[in-house]
């Protein structure tokens, strides 16, 4: 194999493939990147079992043929060559040799027919939505999933489709995360559940642009993503997701309408107080045209108002701040609703058209002063 | 002790203090910064007996006072305050309440009365040089001091004040660097050695202003550095530091000019087959007209040509590759000459006048090939 490209080519290319290598492995193959010059064009391919990343390089092959390359190795090499053209050959015993101007590198690469492919998918009733809009649902839902893994389904994110309407949702077991946007045209309905990872690994390729348009297509077992040159391929998590809708309620007992960058800043510095591991919730009291936020720690304490509109009774309630902050700074817009019923219930922070919908379970908290 | 002063300058003021405060220490005091508004002016002292910084912030004084604040959730707290004026106040219990806008913080403080001041050094034969000249010198060699302090000595640096000359230099048993500039007027001799730490915090405080003093008093003990409103006492290194003179040498068999960044990147490429802890050397080959770089590692193999202009004989000779690096980063000069005499001995490169002079020892290597 031989081809010849830019080293800016190179590493786009790499920067993408790369997020479905994984950190550890081991399979040493996985740590490989796949370049594969068969086909008359250059692809660049990595799969971790779970997730598949392919994409199409730019450049002018010289000899057909293919050859996996340790990732790590490959794209540490790349990014330190002059910006200039760069020759890939490969012989009969995957001896890599990559020269970029006067500086020529050696490495030993792996058979290409050790790799494992990306799963073949049929692409019909694909679903069309911009790079920017995939990507600002998934960072806008992706932080409430549950990290560890005692519970599959947790990790993933529903991702549903009914007619024209695009919804993510994410869960914790303390707070959910929602997400709706329209899409250009109906589709059949469509409700899967995608691997958390997967789909923060995605919005680091996505770009923002709103005219660029991301195909996704699905099977009964994989979700496959298609824009520009590159296609992710990701399994579902299998099963059953969380009956949403009811743990959703509309009524509620006060509102508030409060500065969403002041509110943000305001318990962001009450964090302060709070060390890491320490469970020090943030105790909200809502009164006729003011919030009072307070904190309590063995470091310190604050307090802090902010001005308000409220409908409904005066309430105090407490929340792990982390949560609150997580949701507030994923929303747009400058002035948010919440909703809430008493101490003890969830509280929803939404728009008037459900296009977001964040619910925070509050914590106990004891009175002192 | 009361005082209100700008969000902007307490930051300033934390930024230049905090570099005095130890990561670890078993004296919970040395954790605190002393805030001192007895005498008509606000103090911010830190002091971890061996380094102390004293720096003035501009405000008003309401009560005058002191009281002992942690470092890290003082500055934790005033870096998250918004742009405003900020009130600091403290009780005769040590109690601390910061408050800015709505938000109101409370801390328990320390008794100032707990807190070691800067020694006191008397301010005579004071040498001047400018912020940006002193940061550069001591960035420019502060690499070569040993990391570990199996030598105390070469932990810090020489620090030579002779006539209108200031020399710092450092070594660590592999190499040496030197950097000499010229004083604005001349002085008596002055010789002693300073903590490396000591240098590469006050190279972090002190600005790029080529016109800023910073006037530089000496102790038998101390050293003290004093630029705008901020004074830092350091303990020297007592003891006689190695005689430099004798280990350089302006005797050559080959000499080589090569441009600094070609040599640079090309070198810095090469160690991307070199896994971290492994010693392989780079190998340079210098005949007419041409260096060739070659590295072989379990990773793979690198070699790079560059032109360069050769003064007598051919030589291969191997070098750590972080050591040419370290050096070559900090030369300005677009050409350098680099002097060597054969594979054992220390190679030199060196600017005509020596306003530097980088030592480094060759590495043994086995020709393979």
């Amino acid at each position: 194999m031989k081809f010849v490209c830019s080293k800016s080519n190179l590493v786009t290319g790499l920067q993408i493939v790369s997020k479905a290598v994984p950190n550890k492995t081991t399979m040493s193959i996985l740590e490989c990147i796949l370049v594969d010059a068969t086909e008359g064009v250059i692809k660049f391919i990595a799969n971790d079992m779970e997730l598949g990343i392919q994409t199409v390089v730019d450049g002018d092959i010289v000899d057909r043929g293919f050859v996996a390359i340790d990732a790590k190795i490959f794209f540490d090499i790349v990014r330190k060559l002059p910006d200039s053209e760069v020759t890939i050959e490969s012989d009969e015993n995957s001896k890599v040799t990559i020269t970029c101007g006067k500086a020529k590198f050696n490495l030993l690469g792996r058979n290409g027919e050790d790799f494992t492919y990306l799963p073949p998918i049929e692409k019909i009733d694909g679903v069309a939505v911009s790079q920017f809009t995939l990507r600002s649902v998934i960072q806008q839902t992706i932080f409430s999933i549950a990290e560890n893994d005692s519970n599959k389904m947790m990790s993933g994110e529903l991702f549903e489709i009914s007619e024209d309407n695009l919804k993510l949702c994410s869960l914790d077991g303390h707070r959910i995360s929602i997400r709706k946007v329209k899409l250009a045209a109906s589709y059949p309905y469509k409700k899967v559940v995608v691997p958390g990872k997967t789909l923060g690994d995605i919005s680091k390729i996505l770009s923002d642009s709103t005219t660029s348009m991301v195909n996704i297509y699905f099977t009964d077992k994989h979700i496959l993503f298609e824009f520009e040159k590159t296609i992710v391929v990701s399994r579902l998590i299998e099963g059953e997701y969380f009956n949403i809708d009811q743990m959703l309620s509309s009524d509620y007992e006060t509102k508030m309408s409060i500065n969403r960058k002041e509110f943000l800043e305001c318990i962001d510095r009450a964090t302060l107080l709070v060390k890491e591991g320490d469970k020090k919730p943030v105790i909200i009291s809502i009164v006729e045209g003011k919030m009072e936020l307070k904190i309590n720690s063995t470091i310190g304490s604050m307090d802090e108002e902010i001005s308000i509109e409220k409908q409904g009774k005066d309430l105090m309630i407490g929340f792990n701040p982390k949560f609150l902050i997580d949701a507030l700074r994923v929303i747009e817009d400058e002035t948010i609703d919440v909703y809430l019923v008493n101490p003890k219930a969830p509280c929803f922070i939404r728009d008037k058209d459900a296009n977001y919908t964040y619910l925070v379970l509050p914590v106990n908290f004891t009175t002192v002063d």
